[in-house]
């Protein structure tokens, strides 16, 4: 969908036209009362359920939308009833305006010169979208981890289009250590010779070194220490055959599983994401923080909202624990607010709200259900 | 100290020759039993207590040894009693013989041909250092975190050597998400452009870069959620006036004061720690598991020690938990050793061995005073 129309971003700055990249599954009521929106999270798109086909017909392989186990036909979110909408925000690399795109003042590729994004940013954004396709009212938006932001967010700056939020693995802002993550990610890529200031595009360079260190961060941060043990544990890759210890004795060659894995997973992500569309998102995240404005009552943040809600969280989640969704229910029972909350035993960690866990998925499935569904 | 022995070290390589730092503080008794022998962790040296002075008598600032709250006249290992003796390990970048002194046979820097050493070479090495000093039978030795892991394999590989071992924020292994923050360091070193493969003592330049991510993510470790929410939390190092957040919207530069606490931690650190010791010290991390030649039994592993314990864990240590510290206990116990254990609640994560916690130092002052006294 093409925005023609300035868009005025929290910082002060300003986007002039882009595009957002998405995706509808279901149909939309007459009444336009069944539209469910779903947020995003840092590395996924607007393709959030279903697969694509080949020009054949043919499925292709690992086409699989990041919310597939949640969203489609019969499913919790089920799109024989609701009209998805999947949207990809603006800064993404995934077909959405974005640092790899060009500047319209310019005609050369935005690099780092893409102005810094805000979850708030996000969300007026798909407000237009909504605006576009005809929606004035959400029956639901929802997401998980970051995405979960942004619903949380739609109904402090959206109250009254939005009847229900959905937010998972999330929280009310970052910790400390969640900021410091994020910026050693940060300084793996803009320290990497290939960076060049953001402006690698024009030097015909990837900053891959440096997106492979910050997944590789990431990806520990997503999962459990009970679950890398369980998968990996101290497990080699391949034990060398007479020496008792089966070490290879190498500083630098994979000795254990859970190197390998980490380094393939790193590799993966470098060939496919963007680094300035990492750092903008990272910053969303650092960013967000409804309460600030309030200082720091949350209590107060959440005032203005209307929706009614669901939380969820993991009980191994370490990024984003039980105690920050807890802090959400808080501030909104505080508010009088209509809570739903589920903390769902899971080993799994952060990644638990991506992946197919029967109680996790029966209670979405329940709330919308009784209570989404429309009238 | 020189020796001038080869070293045969666990994978089957030797070193030729090597030179020990150490340092010592209190005066050896006559029959030779209040010696303490202290194991240094990542990034520490012989330099354990006390401080130095300059050319004039006058104290150097910063100067204090790294377990200087601990160690020293009337402290709880008081060294007005007892007989203590710092070590700087092999491959270290301290003085003790490691990747940036002069291969004997080549005449070149070591670099990346330095060999791979582990906890069980470094405790061989103690041990010749021992009999250097005339020392037959340790009072005490002890270390926290690797330098527990030295402690406990000290009471494995030589049992009658050995009266009591004190082990602090240790674990009897590392676990897969403990691998994986070394492997994310490591890899950041590795692939900076500048390591040169271990050799870029000869290109005339340091991977900087890459020490100061793997510092970063190191140090992120080391606290707790907790104490960097009290430290730092949300703060910004300057908020900018004139807008409401206080935010200046930027992807690189400092924006929050963790952000800045975490860039000067790894700068400095990328001033005076060696890369190549980096990689061997997080390795000997890795590598260390005495249960594994014994299936993983930890208790079976643990029968053939002879000498008395005291643990000590931290609340709010997730790198190395209470957990792990329960397991060594358990393992103990079931080999029916005299055990004492100390899980103290501090704030501060794996950092809390090292600082001044009037609990922690108390439970070591009791345990030197009424059970590794000398008669």
């Amino acid at each position: 969908m093409h925005f023609a129309d300035v868009l005025q971003l929290q910082s002060g700055a300003t986007i002039r036209a882009y595009d957002l990249a998405y995706e509808t599954y279901g149909t939309l009521n007459t009444d336009r009362s069944n539209a469910v929106l779903i947020c995003h999270a840092l590395n996924a798109s607007h393709h959030v359920a279903g697969v694509y086909l080949d020009a054949h017909g043919v499925e292709l392989p690992k086409s699989e939308g990041w919310w597939d186990t949640m969203i489609g036909p019969g499913k919790s979110v089920d799109t024989d009833r609701f009209f998805v909408i999947g949207v990809n925000n603006l800064g993404s690399c995934f077909g959405t305006t974005g640092p790899m795109q060009i500047h319209p003042d310019t005609g050369e590729v935005y690099g780092a010169d893409f102005p810094v994004v805000t979850v708030q940013d996000w969300v007026d954004a798909q407000a237009r979208l909504l605006d576009a396709l005809g929606i004035q009212t959400l029956a639901a938006v929802m997401g998980g981890s970051l995405g979960g932001m942004q619903a949380l967010s739609w109904t402090l700056q959206y109250p009254d289009r939005v009847r229900h939020a959905v937010v998972v693995a999330s929280a009310p802002n970052l910790t400390a250590e969640n900021i410091a993550f994020n910026e050693v990610a940060r300084r793996a890529i803009v320290t990497d010779p290939d960076f060049h200031a953001g402006h690698y595009g024009r030097h015909g360079v990837l900053p891959q070194r440096g997106l492979r260190i910050a997944r590789m961060i990431g990806h520990i941060t997503y999962l459990s220490d009970d679950v890398m043990n369980e998968k990996f544990g101290r497990q080699l890759r391949e034990a060398v055959v007479g020496h008792d210890s089966g070490y290879r004795f190498s500083t630098q060659e994979v000795e254990f599983q859970i190197e390998s894995y980490l380094r393939y997973q790193g590799d993966k992500f470098s060939e496919y994401f963007d680094a300035n569309t990492y750092l903008l998102i990272t910053r969303a995240l650092d960013y967000f923080d409804p309460a600030a404005a309030h200082g720091g009552n949350l209590t107060q943040a959440l005032a203005k909202a209307r929706a009614k809600f669901l939380l969820v969280s993991f009980t191994t989640d370490w990024r984003f624990s039980p105690a920050r969704s807890r802090e959400i229910v808080k501030a909104l029972l505080d508010n009088q607010r209509d809570v739903s909350y589920a903390e769902i035993d899971a080993p799994h960690g952060h990644d638990a709200f991506l992946l197919d866990d029967a109680r996790y998925l029966g209670v979405v499935r329940s709330y919308f259900d009784s209570k989404v569904a429309p009238c």
